[in-house]
Order: C-alpha cells, then sequence, then structure tokens
C-alpha cells in the first residue's frame, strides 16, 4: 500500500517516531507546517541577508542556517506526512505526496541535502549567496509539484 | 516604554532580527506557536523513551534534545513576542509577558538554560531522565505565570 510505504520510507530516519506517525492527522499537519513556519522565517532573515536589506551578520547567518539544517529533514522523518495527512486540518498538501511517494520523498531530500550544507556557508555572505540559491530551488522543486496552490 | 524595553532584551541576541521585530503581529504569534509545536514534539519523544513508553534509542534520543535546544530560545530571541503581540491571532499569552518584562525573560532564560544542557545529557536515559525533568520545571515555571488556560 502506498500510504504505507511512505511511511516505511520516512522512519527510516527517525526510529522512535513511530509513535508519532500514528498521531491524530490534524496533529501531524500542524506539526510540518510549524516547522515550515520555523524555517521560513529563517530563510527569510538569510535572504535579506543576502540581498543587502539587511546588513550581514556571521553569527546571525550561521544562527539562521543552523535552524533551517536542523528542521529541514524532520516532517518526514518524524513521519507527518503519515497515512491519511492529506485532510484532517487545513493543508496545502498535494495528493501526490501519497500517491508518488518515491518521487515526493527524492524532491524533500534535495531540500534537507541543500539544507544540511547551509551551515558550513553561511558564514561569508558570497557564499552563503550559493547555498541561499541552491536551496531556494529544491524548495520551489518541491513546493511546485506537491503543494497546491 | 516596556513593550521597547522587551524588545530591546530579546533583540539582544539575534541582531538580524529587528526587523522580525516588525513583522505584523499575527505573524509573530504564529512563529513563536510554531516553535513551541516543534518543541512540544521533540519533548514528547523524549518524555516517552524516558518513561520507558518506547525504547531508548540514544541517535534519536540526541536528535530530539538538540532540535529543543536549538529552537528554544528562537521565540525570545527572534522578538516574537514583540510589543502589540498579545493581540491579532488566537494567543495564550498572558498580558504580563509585556507588563513585566524583565521576569518574564527570566523565566523564559531558565527554559532556555534546561534545554541548551539537553543534548549533553541525552545520550544516556539516566541522565536524559534528569534533564528532562529539569526542562519540565522550566517549561512549567513560564507556563504557570505566562501562559493562559
Amino acid at each position: 500500500m502506498k500510504f504505507q510505504h511512505l511511511a516505511v520510507l520516512a522512519l527510516a530516519g527517525l526510529g522512535a517516531s513511530a509513535a508519532f506517525a500514528q498521531a491524530k492527522p490534524e496533529d501531524q499537519i500542524k506539526y510540518r507546517q510549524s516547522a515550515m513556519t520555523v524555517n521560513a522565517r529563517s530563510s527569510g532573515a538569510l535572504n535579506a541577508m543576502a540581498k543587502g536589506d539587511v546588513a550581514f551578520n556571521k553569527d546571525v547567518a550561521v544562527r539562521h542556517a543552523s535552524v533551517i539544517a536542523d528542521l529541514s529533514d524532520l516532517p518526514l522523518q518524524a513521519g507527518a506526512f503519515g497515512p491519511g495527512t492529506d485532510k484532517g486540518a487545513p493543508t496545502k498538501a498535494d495528493p501526490k505526496v501519497w500517491s508518488e511517494p518515491e518521487k515526493f520523498k527524492a524532491a524533500y531530500d534535495k531540500f534537507t541535502a541543500a539544507a544540511k550544507a547551509l551551515p558550513a556557508a553561511a558564514g561569508d555572505v558570497g557564499t552563503l549567496k550559493v547555498a541561499l540559491a541552491d536551496l531556494g530551488k529544491t524548495c520551489k522543486g518541491c513546493h511546485d509539484d506537491y503543494r497546491m496552490k
């Protein structure tokens, strides 16, 4: 069953989260949206520095990059895209998340890889810009295909 | 002005967040609630292991502890308890957050200190239990005084 398949793929990463995969759909949806909200705040702060809207500050940049790296894979690993979580609370997650789990995981994993690379690049505004551009592509790639308008 | 005072206290930690302190109240509220939602998930996973409801797994425990440590101080440092964010979206934050900012910050800082100590303790179930008990007291201390029922 494809729903179960995605759960198995996801749970390979964070063993103790089997309990969470059984959490109520609304709680799983709230969790994954919360992680994305925190990520968005930090990516916004980094983009503001990359654009020069806010003065570049190495410590602040590395801190925000670390938050994104730390949170990036949590929604997937924690099984927060579990079976039946295409509804239960307002969500923009596309049904394709569950109908093509391998492709979704591949797109999500690209985001995770770019996010994990961010802290090492964030100490310099030049390398930060490159890493942010990479990250942005992976955000867009996944959102284009797996987040509804 | 006390509102400004809290913002100044908070922003000392994460310089580039001045922009965020000017974010719309509803966005600040959403942000701080999102960070707490992610924390709650990880503290729940750790408590389940400490109680023996879920088998202890060192890697998973350290991962969750790191999430809590990383996110703990973000809402305060990012200025997400900024002026006027006692309303604008449903929130349980008590008005005392803004009327007694030094006391609120002191209670919040206790939570942050306990959270930052968690990863080093999470590798062993015995030390994890002690650290979780310490953390729980700081959660309760702040929630009792600064979160409405």
